[in-house]
């Protein structure tokens, strides 16, 4: 299974909470899912933030795909931890590691533990905690997870400043599940009055609810867009039938299962 | 006005295709929209690029000030240069400064002027400008009206990869106006089967385009959404009225033109 590197990513933690298979770790989305395609492996990949919203490279990489689908969702809680090579005072620690990311979601905790240190910004939050090990008088501000497989002591948990920072990572595969708690369709529309109301009244008619509705650019044309739809329930061929009546393009990604 | 800076950046540039009024630098788009709202004075910033998809700080910002509208819109269109101190020849230029977005957007062309040469990576292409000024042997990839303001000589114009790379540009104040040939307003929905549907029953009764429909996560509430919507045409009284029966909340954001 590919995700996004490096080792002790939150892709990293996700995927471990899916299955036990070989992991192999890529440097960016797009080689996931490049992969994903030539190789008929499994992939996973972030695909919206509490905070954030979606993550568009793996949205316009599902728009581009047509032989991947999505096969289960991972809810993954981001908690921030400041770790350390040894159990020392906070007040101690010289440098803290950590992305920019990171620090700008834990700026006010920061303040309040009292840490007013010299911040370093890196690449990535396992990064971070690889270097936290090899400087003695630093910390990592990462995840627990990354803090745990580098063998860190955790000097502070919950480092966060909004408890509600929650990201979903997409299970992908060139399989298609047609039953599950929600499903996925991309689609274009014409630009005329009453495009979109027609797409929607199918799944007012279909008695489906909406999770997630979000538009995207179409690069090759200025101001036209593909839109992204999560709805709730299964693949229905009836609905999808009069969907297709109504888009200019429809493309069904997959129905699974929320953990 | 203010403007995202530095000078001679993107939104500089779009200030002043806009008017000749006084121009004060601003470091990010959220002091912009402090600023416009604390002073009562003019603001402009980036709201969508055609490849890249909305400014998320914009619209979640146009969200958080219920003070602050859309007067006017200018699209400017993003095209690089390759400059330099002097006019010397492409092959002897030892390094180019330049934005990694800039880089990314202009790889292909490069390749093809027979350009690799060491990138060196700058905050902004504007900065890029400057230092290419104070080392002879480089050259800036840059817009070409960064390249004017800061003296320098062009040696190759075109350098992007994609000629549709157009960014809009919002002038923002605290003055709302009601006519022009488009118009933005924000909302949210109850979570219910049909409640966007019921929303966009509205616009197509009133025979009204919508030229973009977006949905940004309310942060404070993980998976909830409000909605971003620009339709043709003005204001119209009976339309909002309709629209506050099916939504939770509902924000007029302003008329305006396009230029």
């Amino acid at each position: 299974m590919y995700y996004l590197g490096p080792k002790g990513s939150f892709s990293h933690e996700a995927a471990l909470k899916i299955s036990n298979a070989i992991y192999v770790e890529a440097q960016s989305i797009s080689e996931i899912f490049y992969k994903v395609s030539s190789e008929g492996k499994l992939g996973i990949v972030p695909i919206e933030n509490s905070l954030e919203g979606p993550v568009n490279e793996t949205l316009d990489n599902l728009f581009k795909f047509d032989d991947i689908f999505v096969n289960k969702i991972v809810e993954l809680r981001i908690n921030l931890v400041l770790a350390s090579k040894e159990d020392i005072n906070i007040k101690h620690i010289k440098n803290i590691y950590t992305h920019l990311y990171a620090y700008k979601e834990a700026q006010n905790s920061l303040f309040k533990l009292g840490v007013s240190n010299n911040i370093i910004p890196v690449e990535s939050t396992s990064k971070a905690a690889l270097l936290a090990l090899s400087d003695p008088n630093s910390a990592a501000l990462c995840s627990e997870f990354a803090a745990r497989l580098y063998g860190l002591k955790i000097l502070a948990y919950g480092v966060q400043d909004y408890d509600n920072n929650i990201t979903k990572f997409a299970l992908i595969s060139k399989n298609v599940s047609f039953r599950g708690e929600r499903s996925t369709i991309l689609f274009t529309v014409p630009d005329l009055p009453g495009s979109l109301y027609k797409v929607l009244e199918k799944f007012y008619m279909f008695n489906k609810n909406l999770k997630m509705i979000y538009s995207r650019p179409v690069r090759s044309i200025p101001w036209n867009y593909y839109f992204y739809v999560e709805y709730e329930g299964s693949y229905e061929e009836k609905l999808l039938n009069e969907l297709k009546k109504v888009t200019t393009s429809l493309k069904f990604k997959g129905s699974y299962n929320i953990t």
